[in-house]
């Protein structure tokens, strides 16, 4: 594996020294403060430096008037600058030693005029002629946890092993928002827009060297060099899982991409192809991501496909083995022997001893779970155990069965010596949500995948199990 | 259309006096309680027996220790005695005039063993000899809010157009529950279990003829008599349209429906081809179920499959776009004239004035949207408008969001004149729920379907405008 150091974004994703050029004074709720909110949530250590034509102060730090007036050298520039001034920007970021200048600015080559497309082209000019990097125009730029950046305050604090790519930052800020409860953590992400100078494949290199990253997700919706993109994710796929959502996967979708980022979508048939080959996982949204990451990062490799599927609820059960079944997951028939073991302390009506094993009416117990749960774990017969229930809304219910699935099966999961993960099929009532939510996050806490329904369990588990049989076999 | 009042089970959906015998005394959590409370919290009118050899009173109503001292006649009999015990208490029943009983009682045909198989049929022997229909066993029986009957007691009030025949009781709440804040209401549900007399096919007949559904929900696991049932769905998808949750789809689907409600879940391939052939709209999940019911209850019916995208943030419009897309729905290109319209009162960077139109930046007041609504009601060039937005959890941002949305567009959406859905990706975010759940109420009072993922909604829509399509042809 390269070493990170040899890798120039590596300063650029650290940098030690940061300026925001364009912070707007007289808004303070306006959206573009969450670049300097961000920086403070994150208690980034380096110096922050402010600049706007009005001087003054924001949150107790001083503003500089000009750029040049910055009185020590800048490593890292953060810009919201109008479109026009941009490659003076840039000029003036090279004279305070800038590696790199990043643009939320928007109104470049996606517009399609032709006034937009030659503002772009005097930034990718002024960037080559002083050597300056260019993470945009139009995007979100840095997360980076590790060396305390953030382009959002709410961000998670702490650093984990999903790698981040992202052409929008609307959907980069959607996917960590909504995995932050269910545990997934990011190394780095960046939202990189237009990619007129910094692309795709940059990234994706300096990702596939990086060791804090060991899965690299990517939200793309044009590439800028195909050669240069098949070299980078063939090296990424022999080292690391990567899971692609490539936006503008269709014409309508297509058209979209243009006018967001000024991409060239490219044939989705040939993205299609490359995902085959190189063994990539290709999701359709960000839900769907959300799930193979929670997938990748917690659930330990299965040595094969069966799956034991234990939980409540008879229409439930019928369901979710429905789920795992379409996706060829095999649900083994439970052994006789086994059966009766269960038998030995469980009921026969109301309560389902096959696979999948509906458990209905022992579940007010945690001593019943438990037992059951260890029957399963030692049965040679599956690969992994799967806990599923739907939570129709109703305290009560919720009040008893939550802490007995804790104690029996997420504080005991570790010691099952099986792979394990939980399905609650739980609706958007929200005194549910709000009982759940420390549910699940106790569930990422002990290590353990939980999902929010049977199709996107089933489809994620599916996916990574495919993908990891699909790279062994191009390695082997 | 035939009238209710000729099919027998209108009386047993509405009876006059209902005797619960096997109530459980003991322990007022249990959730067999579910039966007398879903009955008090609807207020049903009639009178209410409660049996149980231990005497007493629960929740201020008296409690004989035999069937036969109920003083009067009863229409209607909840059942959870044991299995050994049912056959006798529909004799008990018969003497008292009942025309029905529904068990909740399990341990019949789906344990598998031969006293299972042997109980089930002395059930059915004592039904036939008495006259007294049985529903079940196994389930949880009748929800019918006109009726004030309901099997569980935080089931809404109120009645609506979808008539619910689904085998799994759990299943059953699951849905009601899941679908009550996005305003979907029910005109009857029955959970049926067993089936050993009444079936799907006698409820189906009932729904086609009832003139408060106009919508046919069902939760099937296995059939009684196909050709029974394949008349029944021929007449009634001539009528109302029917949406079809095959539980037992796959062959461990199937064998989890064997132990479940003891169905032979039949072929995959014959249920497509009935559904393909009477057109009907198939769903693999409760998810997928509710969202189409959520369409079939609110969406005016499009003059066709052009729609018009208009939300907020860029990669939202993107991938809101490829969902649409990728189900051959039409994104067609904003007219010219429309964008100048649009120009003269939009900014052009940060926000993309083409179809999808991405209006992230004028989302802070609400003439703006309205203004656009309007242009984008005028254009003759598509059938139906979309909203979207992914909400990614900000209380400042949600907070400035939701009440534009509310006024620009709920408020509004009568006075359009096209069709109008909106799209709320949304993450289950505790604080974030609690904030859009009152939102998502307001746009079903408003008669406005709405949806939690781009997906779902662009798979929903698609389902009932080709199913649409499709009855069109059959009856044409």
């Amino acid at each position: 594996m390269s070493n990170t150091n040899h890798n120039p974004l590596a300063d650029i994703f650290h940098p030690r020294s940061i300026a925001f050029a364009g912070i707007i004074i007289s808004d303070p709720e306006h959206w573009t403060r969450n670049f300097l909110n961000g920086l403070l949530a994150l208690k980034y250590p380096g110096p922050i430096y402010l600049v706007n034509p009005r001087g003054g102060e924001v949150r107790g730090i001083k503003v500089y008037e000009k750029f040049s007036d910055i009185p020590e050298n800048v490593d890292y520039v953060i810009s919201t600058v109008p479109s026009k001034a941009s490659a003076t920007l840039i000029r003036d970021a090279a004279l305070k030693g800038a590696k790199a200048v990043q643009f939320c600015t928007a109104g470049f080559r996606e517009i399609g005029t032709e006034e937009g497309r030659k503002l772009e082209q005097e930034l990718v000019e002024a960037g080559r002629a002083t050597g300056v990097r260019i993470i945009g125009p139009n995007c979100l730029g840095i997360y980076n946890p590790e060396a305390c950046m953030s382009f959002r305050p709410e961000f998670p604090k702490d650093s984990g092993p999903v790698g981040f790519i992202c052409q929008s930052g609307g959907n980069a800020a959607t996917l960590i928002n909504r995995v932050e409860h269910r545990g997934v953590r990011f190394s780095k992400a960046v939202s990189y827009g237009n990619a007129c100078d910094l692309d795709e494949s940059d990234y994706l290199e300096y990702l596939t060297g990086d060791p804090a990253t060991k899965i690299i997700a990517m939200y793309i919706e044009g590439i800028k060099d195909g050669r240069k993109f098949r070299k980078a994710l063939e090296k990424a796929t022999r080292e690391k899982p990567v899971v692609l959502l490539k936006g503008g996967a269709t014409e309508e979708g297509a058209r979209a991409a243009a006018g967001h980022t000024a991409s060239l979508a490219g044939s989705f048939t040939a993205w299609e192809t490359l995902c085959r080959q190189f063994g990539v996982i290709r999701v359709d949204s960000i839900e769907e991501m959300s799930d193979v990451l929670v997938t990748l990062t917690f659930l330990p490799e299965p040595p094969g496909r069966r799956v034991a599927l234990i939980g409540a609820g008879g229409g439930s059960s019928v369901l979710v083995t429905d789920e795992f079944g379409r996706r060829g997951l095999e649900v083994p028939p439970l052994p006789v022997a086994l059966q009766n073991e269960l038998l030995e302390f469980t009921p026969a009506a109301g309560n389902i001893l096959h696979n999948p094993i509906d458990y209905s009416q022992s579940l007010s117990t945690t001593e019943g779970l438990d037992k059951t749960m260890r029957i399963l774990a030692r049965w040679s017969g599956v690969d992994l155990i799967i806990w599923f229930t739907s939570l129709m809304w109703n305290e009560t219910y919720l009040a008893k069965r939550l802490p007995v699935l804790t104690k029996s099966i997420v504080h005991q999961a570790k010691t099952f010596g099986k792979p394990l993960a939980l399905v609650l099929e739980a609706s958007n009532e929200p005194e549910e949500v709000k009982l759940i939510t420390p549910f699940i996050r106790e569930c990422a806490k002990h290590g353990l995948a939980s999902y929010y329904s049977f199709a996107s369990a089933a489809n994620a588990i599916d996916k990574v199990i495919r993908n990891r049989e699909r790279r062994q076999q191009l390695r082997g």
